[in-house]
């Protein structure tokens, strides 16, 4: 079928390259010019289309989507219908469906897992919307899915994709965090001769042998005890939003919190709360303290 | 080649079938005698194996190891091999290795990851030892193993078998605990219409994808929505370990820990910490608590 | 001086008591007619006081909050000042001084910490807004504090105030979980002989002597063992809000979020993220597994 | 009464001076020359004692505690009492009570609170050991302990002492820690213009109050912003205990360890575990990662 594509970035160049393998018509939009756009701007993006359009939106999520979307919904039609493939938050996956709606333009929130392996392997699909317009959809979904019976789920109304996607990230956090405590309590016993090996190992057999451990082996395979990368790790949001879902819902959530808290300690020069927890050993039992801007070890009294 | 295999419950009766397929002689001992047992006892166990012997304890962990390593060290012979293949931890392979190496017996401590699945879909396994009697057993070994390039790793001296599948089995906590929270998210939300779709759906395609998340689909095939199973989990010992030599090596593992503490929190009736709580809250801002024997809700205030 | 409260609840008639005390005259407003209120409506208060009035809202957070300072601002006059005394969030704070702000009245954010023991021991109060409305109310912030230095801070603009109490919930919350976890242990193991003596003794001489912990052994005399009340313990926003206030700022915040989390768990009949961990036990290691609606301990295998 | 006392350190010498001016006649040693000692061995303080002899031992935990332990139990003789004042772990109490025993030499265990303002205030004592010898020794914690109603408790058996010191600094941790977090959260946001004047405010009135947060007030007042000292953290072993006797009991303690494990953190260049989580997220997204040795942001990708 024929499909609008706003985005031609790393996730969105893939996803066109992935959709014309598969027989469809992509027209792509980008508002960098020397991207590999098919057209200059959104109104000729629509003039291209058949209507009913479907336009899948594939930019940074924040104000970026938000502004896509608004200018997309003035200058389509109804009956047309606007994919947010981005890392949108469900919450405003509902503000887009309303305002959208008011106009006549259905809205579905698509989260997409993959990354730069999606191009070969396939996308994992999270869809929110209604039936119908999810229905209309469905062959661009059946195209950029892996294959196999898994990796599309219609989850729900709008919002419901994005939700499904946040968790999944959330659960990625956990699990992400888990082999890396494992790795390090390896490496820091004396026992283990060949901690990469142990990795290696795992990866048949084992219960915890998984995809994101196959990958643990490759980055390994490339940068053996990882001595050439730094601790420091981002957060793109979904972490963020899977503990704010939780505490809405007042589920208990220690494991995938820990794993965001590990993230953010690992992007601070110093713990704030390191230093009350020294001044006060200090206060109470004359421990020794270290100075703001030195180093070494500090003696254990 | 020719093994001595004392154990033939669960796992030990699976490793032994798996071992006369892949064209070894297995001498079974076990002491119960409705067990499918080659021999009664372990002088006749002993008698029935060529010099030098090499015989894999596949007994329970703990004290039951400990009993069938000492009344095997009083019966075999200087250059003889005992294999411990069971979860003990890493720390008494250092006490058995010491006691056995005085009378010339050589000791190998050999983590196995694979429960029930491991007949056919074979066993991982972690290995501790000195190299000559690890390459002594090696056919067993490979035997043993799943196909494929992993699921062997000769981890270093004796102990780090078990050390290492005692790390693996932490990270198992982290990542099972990881998909639960997650799921028990999704339940949580009113958005997502079918959760157990969700779950089925992420087996292609996603970041998240492994053996577990497999499972996982298997038991909510079996069970839809978990209904019929409590939310009451045992822990077998390496969890605690993993925290054990965590501590000791001043490693942080929030996420290891976290899933522990969460298994032993669905093991209590009621938290003695949470009373503690109530009854501040009580106290300094007059509250409401509940009686203790009673159940419903108690509003805030 | 003139105040105007409105809110005479268990804090409000508390406040209006102690202010009435230290010479203020204080004219109380409550929607029900059973209460001691001195006027039947706010027109009523307004008329009853000399401008600029100074009227502080004493009302459960939330909808209440927001609705009775809505109402206050369509009777109050250009130089009023609006008190909100609750458990407001700061956000909400910032909204109702930009509304007021547009009518020329002015907003002060209070937070107030003290509970029952607030009369005869004074409020700890944390304010927020311009200094000049402060100033104006500074007269019933030095009845209201507690004698000594402290107990009072101006902790800067509108919302400060809010923010501040709500970082002092949060630390309330890790500091009865720590008493909480603490208790529990030694409940737990065989070598104490009486746990409430332990906790009555460190009233005196440790590192640990607090407040709180005095309200414990208060509430150990009444109910000793905490026999009688259950574990069960409610949040009333302020943990919550800490947590996302951290997220938002990338502050790692495990200690409290512990706490807010057990207190979830223990409002949980069960765990779902618990029934995944069992079901997957039971799926790769045949462990076995309770029957949901059973209740007792299930055998470790 | 009489007392030999081992150890003229930072503690010992204050615990000497506060018996004294208490009255009692104390006999000190310690094995350094230039220590204001009475006696120059452990015979001559035999020697200098009337028998039935009490010592205390107030030397560093762990080995010099053990030596000078078994040292005493050569020059001492059946009835004399040694009570351990250190910061033991209560397994060793339970050691050396039964090999004393079988001399009959009585043994006491000490926890003892107060550090650097015992001399003063008095020091809060956990005491383990049977009745008879806890009655002879009582004058001795009568005039160490704190004045008032509290500050002294007979715990239980042997070791009831030390796992009571060990429980009280686990809850320590867990505090220390929450104030950290909230004065860390109230630094990085903008709407709070003083944080340390919030800190000192909340010394009245506020449920948090507490000698601790007195300590954190005082070394604010030395140091604004704790600007001048490092966020860094040593723990001295009783954290740890508590953490593993929690697990010995299926107790779970997530306040306690995430305390415990921020520390571990604290001392760390770099999170091996986050190393982990960089390299995965650059494989699975092609996120940006930092190279080891680089200290800048790296952007969110």
């Amino acid at each position: 079928m024929q499909l609008g594509l706003i985005g031609l970035g790393k996730m969105g160049g893939n996803m066109a390259e992935r959709l014309r393998r598969g027989g469809h018509q992509v027209i792509g939009y980008d508002r960098s010019p020397t991207s590999p756009r098919d057209v200059e701007d959104l109104p000729a993006l629509v003039a291209a289309l058949e209507p009913p359009r479907a336009v899948w939106v594939m930019v940074p999520s924040g104000e970026p989507t938000r502004a896509t979307i608004t200018s997309l919904g003035e200058v389509l039609e109804p009956g047309d219908i606007i994919i947010d493939g981005g890392n949108s938050r469900y919450t405003d996956d509902q503000l887009h469906a309303k305002a959208l709606g008011e106009k006549g333009i259905r809205y579905i929130d698509a989260g997409v897992s993959g990354g730069v392996w999606g191009l070969t392997e396939g996308y994992a699909l999270m869809v929110g919307g209604d039936v119908g317009a999810v229905s209309v959809v469905q062959p661009i979904f059946d195209t950029l899915k892996p294959e196999g019976p898994g990796g599309f789920v219609h989850a729900g109304p709008v919002g419901a994709g994005h939700f499904t996607k946040m968790v999944h990230n959330g659960i990625e956090y956990g699990m992400m965090q888990a082999y890396g405590e494992g790795y390090e309590l390896i490496k820091a016993s004396p026992l283990v001769t060949d901690p990469d090996a142990v990795m290696s190992s795992w990866q048949q057999g084992t219960v915890i042998r998984s995809w994101l451990l196959d990958l643990l082996v490759l980055a390994l395979q490339g940068d053996p005890g990882l001595a050439e990368i730094r601790g420091y790790a981002q957060d793109s949001g979904e972490g963020r939003w899977t503990i704010e879902a939780a505490i809405e819902h007042a589920v208990p959530l220690p494991v995938i919190t820990a794993a965001l808290f590990a993230r953010f300690a690992s992007r601070q020069d110093e713990s704030v709360a390191m230093k009350v927890v020294a001044a006060l050993r200090n206060q109470f039992g004359g421990h020794a303290v270290g100075k703001a801007g030195t180093e070494g070890a500090v003696p254990i009294t």
